[in-house]
């Protein structure tokens, strides 16, 4: 029964289906997985492994941007290409590794030490969050968003996952206007992943996530608010919980942080000023 | 409405519910999260970081005892000492820094090497597939699990999920004997973490999988695979979808993966013989 993924994101694979007591073999779909190696390297430099990521095939410079930025590798300097090993091509193809080179040297370096930069002894969540501050300015987007609108964007968003319906297994994060207009939408096995994917698509345009509201299909952890935050995107919505640091660095980092989202209702767990409802608390 | 998380796995918050139009303060508990930094040494070797991860306090040592034995470093020596940072203790404290010693020198290139062994360009499924193959014998284990065994095993989870319950934002993993009877679970804010702390329970018990059935709350990557393979589990369920390396990974390794396990049936995407249903295919 092993799959056949090749290059597409979706997978063809034979199973087993059990039910009742019955048990059928058929074609299903698998949200295709395979590892990405991402380099990077400014002018003159040998490009360096930055990361290894579990991937859905697709929307691969995207991704290796977006986790570049996110991770502060770019310093705001532009991207000059982004290639596939071996092909120096810039249209992307059958291959797992992605070199970006940017303007600006990179400072790999720059990047540990800024996780690190308060760890004497025990990094704790406090460290973390003053780490993630030195590389991100706090948000200041007088953006709002109206509760009907947040209320419509987990069916919109639903609705474009186009490989979630043939396999039931991946993650999605979507981008939209404050009046709930669907911009973009990424897929992926990962949800740091997906999140990366809006994150670079935005990058490579040159422009940002302001006056934007993100959505993520599953739950908000540190790292994802992190990744918004150096988006710049104001308004972080997610169908489940968000975890106690999701919390904290969105309050650090002025963005506002809305779980649970689904349908009759939401909770507000930081910055609940940029959400307008009915009635104030 | 900072959260408070202390060292105990569920943080409290205030938070603004939303609903019909209305909202409303109130408080909340939400699932903590804080880094731990790995560290890892041989007799008479200084500890080196091994991994960062973002990880819900509690059950420390087995996260990190589980994550060195799954990356490989362990090389199936017994483990002598965990310790947190700084304080010399091996009972758990209010640190984020823990240090695992083992009889035997760690080879911390190694595990690298293992992972790129086959990358000359790219590298592909197929090369972390033999990656991962090279550091974990195929399982040959005759164990079997009846079809009404697994589809009770997700409300046997479910109802000892605590720290979920109060919060609604966890994964977690949970370890089955073959009649279905639950021996020990964990949560985590991260669905590796979770099967990591298993894992390392085991090999603190000098134990393996042997015979087990191991359940997930979330998906199944590449990566869940593998590190139920070094555990030695024979039958891996998961309660949503299997990604396509998942499947590859789970038939070279010889595993039982089975998906979808909800009420009313599942779907066997790899090594079928080890599930007995009423009806055979």
């Amino acid at each position: 029964m092993a799959s056949t993924a090749g290059r597409s994101r979706v997978a063809r694979a034979r199973v087993i289906a059990v039910r009742d007591g019955r048990a059928r073999e058929r074609a299903d779909g698998l949200a295709a997985e395979e590892p990405l190696e991402i380099r990077a390297a400014g002018p003159g430099q040998e490009p360096v492994r930055v990361a290894v990521t579990m991937r859905t095939p697709g929307h691969d410079f995207e991704l290796a941007v977006g986790l570049c930025h996110s991770d502060g590798l770019l310093g705001g300097a532009p991207v000059l290409t982004c290639r596939y090993c071996g092909t120096g091509s810039a249209v992307e193809s059958g291959f797992n590794v992605v070199t970006v080179t940017s303007r600006a040297p990179f400072d790999l370096g720059a990047a540990e030490r800024n996780f690190f930069a308060s760890s004497s002894c025990g990094i704790c969540g406090k460290a973390a969050l003053e780490a993630v501050a030195v590389r991100c300015e706090p948000l200041d987007d007088a953006a709002t968003a109206g509760e009907a609108t947040l209320l419509g964007l987990p069916d919109a968003m639903r609705a474009a996952q186009r490989v979630f319906d043939r396999t039931g297994g991946l993650h999605a994060a979507a981008l939209f206007t404050g009046d709930g207009d669907l911009l973009l939408l990424r897929e992926d096995v990962g949800r740091h992943n997906a999140v990366d994917k809006v994150a670079g698509a935005l990058a490579l345009e040159g422009g940002d996530g302001a006056g934007r509201i993100l959505v993520v299909s599953g739950r908000l952890s540190f790292e994802i608010v992190q990744k918004a935050a150096v988006a710049r995107v104001p308004i972080l919505c997610a169908v489940s919980a968000p975890s106690s640091l999701a919390v904290d660095a969105a309050e650090a980092l002025g963005l506002t942080a809305v779980g649970f989202l689904r349908p009759g209702g939401f909770n507000i767990y930081a910055r609940p000023e940029r959400i307008v409802t009915a009635e104030a608390p």
